[in-house]
């Protein structure tokens, strides 16, 4: 890349390791930088280290916080707790505005394929969470085949417990089409059919 | 966006500055830098600060540069001069490896619509570096109706100082097909036909 001067072509590289960027959207994201005021470059270059140092994961639940405890933890009802994958589950969760309850994440799903077992995440730090106040728990992993390996493994353990565990619907999306909706998710949708 | 805790929510914004970038794509990469390690964090941080700080623009063309005057200025024959809109456009020129000449970057070119007019580029700069030693001018506009024009308006001053202006060819791209080929592309590229 020595047709970028070297503080450009270092610039670019960096943009090149974020998620889904290639040399050209690189390029235009540097260009950007270039044209900011010298206070908007330092305020962007702030705003990276600050959330690298700042942000930690919260000791219960495994989400990001700036505390030793999150502010969903700190607050809400623990009487349920909504199991996900990763933090930027606990996002898509959260727009909703439905669920108030305690999240747990996990850190991964269980996928021997990549050697993740049950032990490579968080699942003894779950188990030690349910204690007598635990009504339910809710798996919120994804509905594919890791994901719902470990909804399987992580309920099997808990279920002698005494606490009731749940797993998101799955169905038809809403707004979707019959005749584009897969087989597999058809058939389940009609599988759990319910009366209306 | 209080669902995401400040230092996050921050960087998302800062991403977001980005062209082209929305909320969650912004979301993807804030996630990506709190994945970075401390070390990694700190050098896309500084290499924001770093571009910002060093890239200033060529006293002769106008490209980026970390001197005061480029490299391609201070080692290329000056009998040529490509001239482009922007500094991304020397980097398009210069990976074909083919022009071994120097660059006059305009800045942006004359649009009465957008409020820029001939004093808001660099056309005069470009006046000014032709001399006895220039023997061609090439006009690297882009090809849309400001860039014509501008193209356009810079020959007519060029022409009166005995230098040969030329223009890029205008035809159908290779490896494109005349079926796609929109009208004026290809009423062009018959009208400016070769023998061969």
């Amino acid at each position: 890349m020595d047709i970028f001067i070297e503080p450009i072509g270092k610039l670019i590289n960096q943009f090149s390791k974020l998620p889904g960027v290639g040399k050209k959207t690189a390029q235009r994201y540097a260009y950007k930088v270039i044209s900011m005021t010298d206070a908007e470059a330092a305020e962007f270059a702030e705003s990276i280290i600050n959330c690298k140092r700042k942000v930690r994961y919260c000791k219960t639940c495994g989400n990001f916080t700036e505390e030793e405890e999150c502010a969903i933890c700190r607050t809400r009802s623990r009487s349920a707790i909504c199991v996900v994958k990763e933090p930027k589950d606990v996002i898509a969760m959260e727009k909703l505005h439905e669920f108030k309850g305690v999240y747990h994440v996990l850190h991964g799903v269980i996928s021997p394929m990549d050697g993740i077992g049950p032990n490579d995440i968080r699942i003894k730090e779950l188990l030690a969470r349910i204690d007598g106040s635990v009504e339910e728990v809710i798996m919120a992993t994804n509905p594919d085949v890791e994901g719902e390996a470990t909804a399987m493994y992580i309920a099997k353990l808990l279920k002698p417990l005494g606490v009731n565990v749940t797993r998101l619907a799955h169905g038809i999306p809403v707004g979707g089409e019959l005749e584009y909706t897969d087989e597999v998710t058809l058939s389940r949708a009609l599988s759990e059919r319910k009366s209306i």
